[in-house]
């Protein structure tokens, strides 16, 4: 592969010096290699933004493309470590439920358990991401073969993810992650949306209404407003405000679509 | 156009994957591009901060660079998008203001309005970043003419920007906007203090004495000190500290100086 | 030098500029650098985050690697800008302190003292990065002999750095930085743990008892833990929590081993 590209999301920040021991050993290990920051700043072990982070850039990356995110609560236990190839692409990763929203979207062709027990790894046993995950990617783009990376597997955990409720005339969802504006992304998507029969739909979060637009300028005169956003799910804002902070909203919080 | 050179500003943070996407896109749209990160730290919506953050960048970058600036409170509105040469490099952004101080200190060669309803765009409506700004870089990038792009225009937003007064013995100024370290940014120049009369310069803000020196280290014995930094401007700094949290100063106080 | 690799450690944020500044005078002055990005996150002027950044980051990357870093509470004033070789690659800093992990571990093999008052330093005198540091990394990756560039020195600035003091059957030392997951680095090294006598270790800080680990997840069952971190330094951590919040832990605070 002549010039591969590799691209990180972790949750390390980069004030550590851990991203740039990764970033090091890549161009070490693959002197041609191309390297991009997909994201540092992820919330420390927020499994969610990160699958969202990661569901949102990967299907815009070339074929080829390696991306590997280190975020992971259970750094070092026995956690496998996962190589799946989607889209063409391959993505390295703990198998802590990273890939629920990806492999939802786009299935995965073929998933290996990376091995773990090298002298490496013994090493460097108290941070992944040098020790097991910029190893194997690196491995991948210098053409090592999947069978001495790892073996087969099917098995691969996802995220707990309450699906959206219908009760009498109601879809009930919920509030699942924030982005940097504020804005609330929740559980319930376009086709769960077009799935209710015909009609006006009332989108409600802790009592207040934030009135289904097409397009956020269109908040203008509302200032609440929701919409189906790039990703296909619905999401809560306050126009050029905070939702999050305007509508004192939480994760978790119920969110309603009277239909 | 060899490896052609895109930079981006934005006020996306990365935790979202938003920047992920637009790299994403841009890998895919020109295989050799090289991405430059100049900033995702812009504060929400902040145009200023993106504009002096690009005045301060852009100059030093090599020719025919390409750089994308997204950071827009009306994102998704009728705002028409900008294409703009200046500095013989090419600037991609949205026309809210953000050229502002750009174009004062390097005149336009050109300016095209981008069109806008692709079918792409359609499908990416919520998101003008990937939608808008980086097609036109990448079909920049690999030269597709001009008018495939836009139209010619002349006319150009900008910010609003009230220059500082004379009144009797006083030039009245005030802060536009904080540095990461809390220094303030002024909006008296060089030129404004160099076209006073000749005599002392006293600067004050917040009934608090910033000493006029010529090097920030001087502070060491002032503490408050006023210099003109590397823009050619009146920066407020406390040596060693924020000025913004150490003497209480906010975005739009006044700022005198005494002649 | 084909391609040479310029890497990046500053305390100036991204957003205003200055970090883009000087990656655009880098591309501008060596058309064929590749330009890592390790950290621009260093907390201001944190002189100690910026050394283990470096540390830990450095040994990872290929030899002739040039590392700039740009972290100094006083820019701008007399301390002389240094141009360091150790480990088979370049480091260009001011002599603040920000060497002195890096030497205790890599023995320098050259120190150079940078020359200072050329035109473009008096142009651009209160921003050292661009002015200083970054014409200096492209001369080396241009290929400029060493004596253009500055003079061979053998001073240089090390941090105080207070060693852990052994008092009857008690290691003392004191907690030197926190991470981005708000675990407390100290400065018992892994020596010096190893040069107790045998037996148990307690280790404990602020009345609080660390039972000492070889695994950042057995720490599930204990919640509080110590542990030989990466870098071979006793780390005090809390199990999926923050330290630093969870315990009420600050820089300073005296850390006990018992043995």
């Amino acid at each position: 592969m002549l010039n591969p590209l590799i691209t990180l999301i972790t949750d390390f920040g980069t004030q550590d010096g851990y991203v740039g021991a990764m970033k090091g050993y890549l161009l070490q290990a693959c002197p041609t290699v191309r390297l991009v920051d997909i994201s540092h700043d992820i919330e420390p072990q927020n499994i969610y933004q990160a699958a969202w982070c990661l569901t949102r850039s990967a299907p815009h990356f070339p074929p080829e493309t390696i991306h590997i995110i280190v975020v992971d609560p259970s750094v070092g236990s026995s956690r496998p470590p996962l190589l799946l190839r989607a889209l063409n692409q391959w993505f390295v990763a703990p198998d802590n439920g990273i890939f629920t929203e990806l492999v939802n979207r786009y299935p995965p062709e073929t998933i290996y358990q990376l091995h773990r027990k090298t002298a490496w790894w013994q090493a460097h046993r108290s941070f992944d991401g040098l020790a097991l995950f910029a190893p194997a990617a690196a491995c991948l783009a210098n053409g090592v073969t999947l069978d001495k990376l790892g073996i087969k597997t099917h098995a691969i955990t996802e995220l707990l993810k309450s699906r959206p409720q219908r009760v009498a005339h109601q879809l009930l969802g919920k509030i699942i992650l924030f982005d940097r504006f504020g804005n609330a992304l929740t559980n319930i998507s376009a086709e769960d949306l077009a799935s209710l029969p015909a009609g006006t739909r009332q989108v409600s979060c802790q009592e207040q209404l934030f009135p289904l637009l097409n397009h956020y300028a269109e908040g203008e005169n509302t200032q609440l407003l929701a919409l189906i956003n790039s990703d296909g799910m619905l999401e809560l804002s306050v126009y050029c405000q905070s939702a999050q902070q305007q509508c004192h909203l939480h994760t978790g919080d119920s969110v309603t679509v009277q239909y």
